[in-house]
């Protein structure tokens, strides 16, 4: 099994890709769920879904929510004078209820995630990093705000807001799942897909006994680094590794995860398919040579 | 105030008119939320939602649902292989979204009730019976069914599925909600609608209390009677006061409401607007004549 871990974008990229390399059978993508938010009652999980969205190969070329997908839900809600500030399509909001009802039927969000990802026909694995909520929060302006809030309403995604920290609420009751520790366990590599090392990938090292699973596993440890040209390729990682006081690029990445990786892959854009396997195949090779042999 | 009180088509035609005759601030519909139901994580109200549907002239000619609603979720949780046995239109969705989220931040179902009706213009009071769930189960071929599984699952709407007996589970705990006792003190007029008098109206009135308060109202209580013909007009009624042992016609709904009401007003057709009006008005008068003088 070659472990993912993975926050948004960079991370889903990556494993795109290594869904190429090493089919789905042999691969488990470890997700972020501290930006998990409930809206209008139903649970939605954004990064878990857009790994699922990208491994399904029906990620939207926004970047975000299910390819050509409608917004006739929203618009009844905005015509109803509901706040829509955190917009779901149609289909994607159709996930989002599989989710919810399992939830409310009394799954794990491990088991909820799984009846996603098996609703769009991905055969890989998508674990949340844990079952317990955890929520990450970003300190801006002077306020505390959920982490899709700080993106959506802040311009966060723009990286107009000015981050002054990062809070996870509720990790120290987190643990990583049995299937985390399971896929970790067996895992030939773990790779830290180039998402934000703080506010994506940092959440998923913070939840306790993540970092002591992954040094035991006999597997080597590669990160990518989320940085092309000394900046990350999209969102507002160079601010929060910044706030972080770490410096942009490699040098950061190493610190951010320090005592975790054994290796860095250097930054690469992964805008295509061939990029996004290619990126996976070095990664790949780069943990085989770490391997003790 | 006029209090109405509704189950699903007919009293809410009923309501409809009365909204014509006295206006929105003169109307309070008491409505039965026997049949609500939990669907994917999010809170369905079938009747206060028929009701208000109807209040909002946004009523679709199918019976139920918005006009002009749009399919797009429903088709998204089927492609995915969700059950979609209960289909929801994506604005009628969206209403009940509102309903949750209002549900999940703390509000009473009464409250959450407003801020739907408030969300489609609707200036008359759509009141829950009660804010406790009380849910309606159908027995019907050796099973006890959830209402609205009966009415879409075991062909109930046509009449098909025989009825062996109704369960209120969760009255005992119910109690009227201090706006219904408050609308009910306050009544000049107290009309129970069209509506099925064992399935719809009897959970209303069989929510402790909720028959004390009408008694002790000073207000006439009047029933139209959903018979046209010695028939229901719509739905399964027929079934069920049969199953209850009441004849079909008038002597079955006087004797369902035996000790609630004063009066009855005979079985009418309510297919357009005036004549909703026209029952309406008749409705009052016959109330009107009732009143101690």
């Amino acid at each position: 099994v070659v472990a993912v871990l993975a926050g948004g974008t960079g991370g889903a990229k990556l494993a795109r890709g290594m869904l190429d390399v090493v089919g789905p059978e042999r691969l488990t993508v470890i997700a972020n769920t501290g930006d998990d938010v409930e809206l209008y009652g139903v649970h939605v999980s954004p990064d878990p879904d857009l790994v699922s969205y990208w491994l399904a190969d029906r990620i939207d070329e926004r970047g975000w929510g299910l390819r050509e997908d409608t917004w006739k839900v929203m618009e009844a809600l905005e015509a109803a004078g509901g706040r829509a500030w955190f917009r779901l399509g149609d289909a994607d909001l159709a996930m989002c209820l599989l989710r919810t009802e399992a939830l409310r039927a009394g799954a794990r969000p491990t088991e909820a995630q799984a009846a996603v990802t098996r609703a769009l026909g991905v055969g890989a694995s998508v674990l949340p990093m844990a079952d317990e909520p955890v929520r990450t929060h970003v300190r801006s302006g002077g306020r505390l705000l959920p982490f899709q809030e700080f993106m959506i309403l802040g311009g966060g995604s723009s990286g107009g807001a000015p981050v002054e920290g990062v809070e996870l609420q509720g990790v120290e009751a987190a643990r990583p799942t049995p299937e985390v520790l399971a896929a970790l366990e067996r895992a030939e590599a773990i790779v830290i897909g180039p998402s934000n090392p703080i506010a994506s990938i940092g959440p998923i090292l913070a939840v306790p006994g993540m970092r002591e699973a992954i040094a035991a596993s006999p597997a080597p440890v590669v990160a990518v680094s989320p940085f092309v040209g000394g900046h990350a390729v999209k969102g507002p990682t160079d601010a929060f590794v910044a706030q972080a006081g770490l410096p942009l690029g490699a040098e950061g990445v190493v610190r951010a995860y320090a005592g975790a990786i054994d290796g860095l892959v250097a930054d690469r854009l992964m805008d295509t398919p061939a990029a996004r396997r290619r990126v996976a195949r070095i990664t790949l090779d780069f943990a085989a040579s770490l391997r003790p042999s």
